[in-house]
């Protein structure tokens, strides 16, 4: 079993990555970090969380606990500050690590405190790039879908006039609290944000190779997001390449053509669904992507990278059985 | 007062209709048409409709009442076969008089009944084309959001590769039941249909003289809907252009920069939202424009147009007062 | 024209009234009130506000601003500390003037600031309890739904044992940010609060004479609720006396027998419905109330006490008519 | 492995129970029944499910396809009239044999067209009523809960005046297209429905020894319920008895004073809670057990019959792991 640390427990994505943990038949719990919950036992957090679980600690006293694993769901900038432990393979489901230094300043508003150390850090959305360090840097829930949809096709289509539009459940914006989290702002309503400057637009470009136009919007889900994107063929390659990328995948399912994504058949789980589409009038590919904003877009993803990192079964803690309605 | 017949009062569009002329200080109900409903209480329908309405006709009887307004709020191949009643102004809420006869089979599936009389009929948006004639087809929901956020932008952007996503309530799908219409589908889901092939596709490349790549969502959301339009300027009159078109609109309220659209603000009521953003990473203009479906996008804009047709004032019966949080 | 103030008016019940107040023919705002905004410009609030509105000012210079109509929108412990202006109409929608002052400790948690002024206030439910001085308290929204349904009932049932079940949509809990307030939280679940020890439970036994058992519950909805009591009849009076007491209302429809009341029917609106069953298992009464938190339980109701108050139209300002799908 | 067949696998209760079996370590799929499908591959009903299962036949192939354990999906009065294969195991998930012969006609609308055979099935409940016989009704969604919650009190409280007042997804009420069902009057929206007259009343009766007055209503949440159960106390013992109930139970949780039970945190699962509070103001008992009606409410519990009828683990096969958001 290989000792594992999660830091950050009490947000989604902490939550999620213990679930996935809990479930997973290689993986033991050594510590959970939670700097407001430090000292409290494992349930403070969820009663469905019982004694067999070590109480919290900090997530400082947590990074030095000795785990051989370590989950970094922390906010962006305390991640990019984290000194990973010697030996230790370190996934980081926050932004702290996954732009180029130089990209921080612009995108995230602060200096990375760190930025020797980011060569050491490997970008890894497992179906395109799976890791190739110790260190991960886990995409972003909208990355995620947007790489899975556009990746394969990046030297298929015209890379000017690329858009991808986002619609995301609310806790893509996680559990602190916000004014444009509140339900009464959320029920009946849809809302752009981030207007064409959100912080996930430069991660897609690196990883692409070409800028892409990002607009991502909040519509009154719990969770599951789903981006619809725009290109122009320049082949007749398309199917034939996201066919090739995910043909043997057990997490990503590329649908027949005419049948649509729905965010409800992903939802709760690590599973990704992509169609493409031809626009009638235009010519226009749309490529398709849901996911989970939780699962496949940050937990799922996150020990999706560990086992290819450890050497593991790749879906080992995933949840991907089931038909749920 | 002018005696108003709606026909198919019974579905959302003819509820809404109803809804404005009641408010209307100039129009009169005369009769209310409505198959399922023929013979019985206003009340049938809703519980606060009471005895001061006539009861239920068949939507044929409710045509030969000798109302001057009519409005159809018909299915669309009913609405076309309608033969208009003679000196009446007629609105029409269906698709059935939208578009040229040679385009109904492939986008419809049917063909016109009465081609030779659709040149009768004026495709009416108030704030770009207001009616020209009594006989009024009056845009579809998504196309009207399309254009007001298009429309005046015609001549300032690349006519290739302008994209339209959007995102609408579930009553865009009317009170019929389907299996897309029901709440265990709807809730917690997203999804995309008619993707590339949508009846208001040739409607809003009629109106803007070019085609766009046009594919709408289903959000859980109960009325309303906001369409993300994507396109590259060719100059820098975009805002001057949107200013010009709706900068003395009562019903146009065109956002300052930096303030977002919400679907929230506009649900039940009349009035449409629009803002204009550049995105950083590629420049693209991004234009948003939320509106309520069954409000500025059909029965809110039907009154209207039956206004102007008429020549009351353009917002009378319109439901635009207030602040509902 | 009777000059208008409001105090706390960006909160729900704050805007709400603002609503209410531009729509009353006889209303005029003089000062808009609101500690945060204080100095900016009512579109602040809302983008829907426009010049011909007064800028915010503190609430403390609102009150002092010569207004003859007061609306209290402010958090309980600050409107109960409000000194009335001299000659001024005061309607606090607050719970600050609602009990005893001997109750404040044990169900607020804090002892009435000015408890010797208290007998100077009314608790005003216009239906049943008509304002009788300047200086109003208008009803929580719950008591408001429970009063409704049981005020007319109290001498045909059993006093003990009534059960008072509510449902409420989000907004009941205000704009304020909070765990459970959080669209994470809200959207597909229920949960009950405060179980047993609502504030509006002393509220409810004080208006009946009797004390109830009630439980409030949140469900993923905007705004409205509706409650379900529960009562076993003394005799077979119960439906003659709600017809007596809401037959002529505008306000409050009681619904024929098998008709159920909808939240969806009365929500943005300042209407109530109520209809009567009998449990065919038990015999227990079954009367639900359906009503707008922010309508007939919050703002609505607030205008329309100032209404009575000051000898206008019951139901001038408010938002009845309509028949929204 | 034991062989399974599941009939009417195309309703919610369907899907759900072969979501079940698919997880199940010693049940092995050898008959999916569908009367709408049969002919078409597993994948016709869900894109998730492959080709290792059999494709559909029809309801009756799957009865008399051999399999040692039955699942019964079908609607009520179907479910009545089928003849048991001999020697396999069947558990009814409907209510087609949950009451005695006699309270048919009234509470369904037909009569038993196998009456003399009702009495071979158990009315099973396994925390409370383990299955005794091969012959398994299953409990109904309400039932479920309200029986969890009053069962062990069923000698602790006054039995005149208990009430159990519902809240349910709208799953509940199947698949199938109705009105009542459709988005557009789900969202935003809570309505009681069958007013003291639902079927699950006389179910609710005969299991507890006593009638109460049952009120269903539907909020716009896909799945799961909430019940809140008032009683008067007649002694001290409720929390006793429930922990006595529930304190070994790997499915119930017991929750401790003061914490409420979420909806939220039984949605997707076989799991459910429960919590008992005391009414300040009347001293009431006020028990609340939340569970997904799809789960432990259908196709959860029907497995949990089946596992403790054929000797199995009691969970096998169910979902009960994760902390999922």
């Amino acid at each position: 079993m290989v000792g594992t640390a999660i830091l950050g427990t009490t947000g989604y994505t902490g939550q999620e990555t213990l679930d996935r943990v809990l479930a997973h038949p290689q993986l033991d719990v050594v510590a959970l970090g939670s700097d407001s919950l430090a000292g409290l036992p494992a349930a403070a957090l969820d009663v469905r969380l019982n004694g067999d679980l070590p109480p919290f600690i900090t997530n400082q006293e947590a990074l030095e606990a000795g785990a051989e694993l370590v989950f970094l769901c922390l906010p962006h900038e305390e991640a990019a500050a984290v000194e990973p432990p010697s030996g230790a393979t370190v996934v980081d489901l926050s932004g702290g690590h996954r732009l180029s230094a130089e990209l921080y300043p612009a995108w995230y508003g602060w200096e990375h405190p760190r930025p020797g150390e980011l060569e050491g850090w490997c970008y890894a959305l497992p179906e395109l790039w799976p890791p190739d360090s110790a260190l991960v840097a886990s995409p972003g829930c909208y990355a995620t879908a947007a790489l899975l949809a556009l990746g394969p096709l990046a030297h298929a289509v015209d890379r000017a006039g690329v858009v991808v539009d986002a619609k995301s459940g609310v806790s893509g914006a996680g559990r602190g609290l916000a004014a444009s989290s509140h339900a009464g702002f959320v029920l009946e309503n849809v809302s752009a944000y981030a207007i064409g400057s959100h912080r996930h637009t430069p991660e897609i470009a690196a990883a692409l190779g070409f800028p892409v136009c990002f607009v991502p919007h909040v519509v009154p889900v719990r969770r599951g997001l789903l981006v619809t994107c725009y290109a122009r063929a320049i082949d007749d390659t398309l199917r034939e390449r996201l066919e090739e990328a995910y043909g043997d995948s057990q997490v990503v399912r590329l649908l027949s053509a005419g049948v649509a994504p729905e965010l409800g058949r992903v939802q709760g789980c690590d599973a990704a669904e992509i169609a493409l589409y031809e626009d009638r009038a235009t010519g226009t590919a749309i490529v398709i992507c849901a996911l989970d904003n939780l699962g496949k877009g940050a937990a799922g993803q996150a020990v999706q990278n560990a086992n290819l990192a450890l050497g593991f079964e790749e879906t080992a803690g995933l949840r991907l059985a089931g038909v749920l309605v």
